[in-house]
């Protein structure tokens, strides 16, 4: 991150390489899911991994599920940001959710320690995110 | 936060109360804005202050104030995650996003000590959600 002149967007915000944004991907595990649930927007925290290039994470029974089921596009990001020093970054990634369905999917994901954000109430399913694109800021 | 017997909702989440949300919205300075732009659900991560029972945040020209305008309905997202205890929250706004359009409150926004996420290259603007719906959850 250290191109003494990066490219910058619209708002003059410096523009993450697709590089950076695999790289910030892979090193976190908390994320945003935001979608359209009956005319609503709604956002929900996930803890996530990123794992051939897909977003990845575990949830239960509900609004969740019922959006990734009916490959429905969704929202999913992560960010973070340095108080002390006033500097962040946010990667957006825009894709379609759905189900893990195929047994070999589930058992190569099962080997990822991977825990829901909700708690183990109910049956819990694997979704799968497949990036259509990804953006990355930087504040400097 | 200590009721023996909580609320929960139906993935079995701990629910906050109206006065646990507004507290942890008072607390917290950066959050997640998601709404639709173009057909798409896009995030992104904002700094905010909670004042008033309203969510105000400063941006530059550009998508967020052009859903802002609109008066299009947005969601607005904080949460926190304990990596070592394993515990986590989350507040949900539901609302409508606004510009701030008279100097007599934008005067009085700007006592708050609030920059922009993006940084000074454009001209900014107040914007404000005025909650119709505030939900909160906690992971125990």
């Amino acid at each position: 991150m250290n191109d003494p002149n990066p490219p910058t967007d619209h708002v003059g915000l410096e523009v993450l390489s697709n590089a950076q944004c695999d790289e910030l991907l892979a090193d976190n595990t908390i994320g945003r899911l935001a979608f359209v649930s009956d005319g609503d927007v709604v956002i929900f925290p996930v803890n996530y991994r990123y794992t051939n290039h897909t977003i990845v994470f575990r949830t239960a029974d509900g609004t969740k599920l019922d959006v990734a089921a009916n490959h429905q596009p969704v929202a999913f990001e992560i960010d973070g940001y340095d108080l002390e020093s006033k500097t962040g970054w946010s990667v957006l990634v825009k894709g379609i959710a759905r189900y893990v369905m195929e047994e070999t999917e589930e058992a190569e994901l099962s080997d990822l320690d991977l825990r829901p954000w909700a708690p183990l109430t109910r049956v819990r399913r694997w979704v799968r995110i497949s990036p259509e694109e990804i953006t990355g800021r930087k504040i400097v």
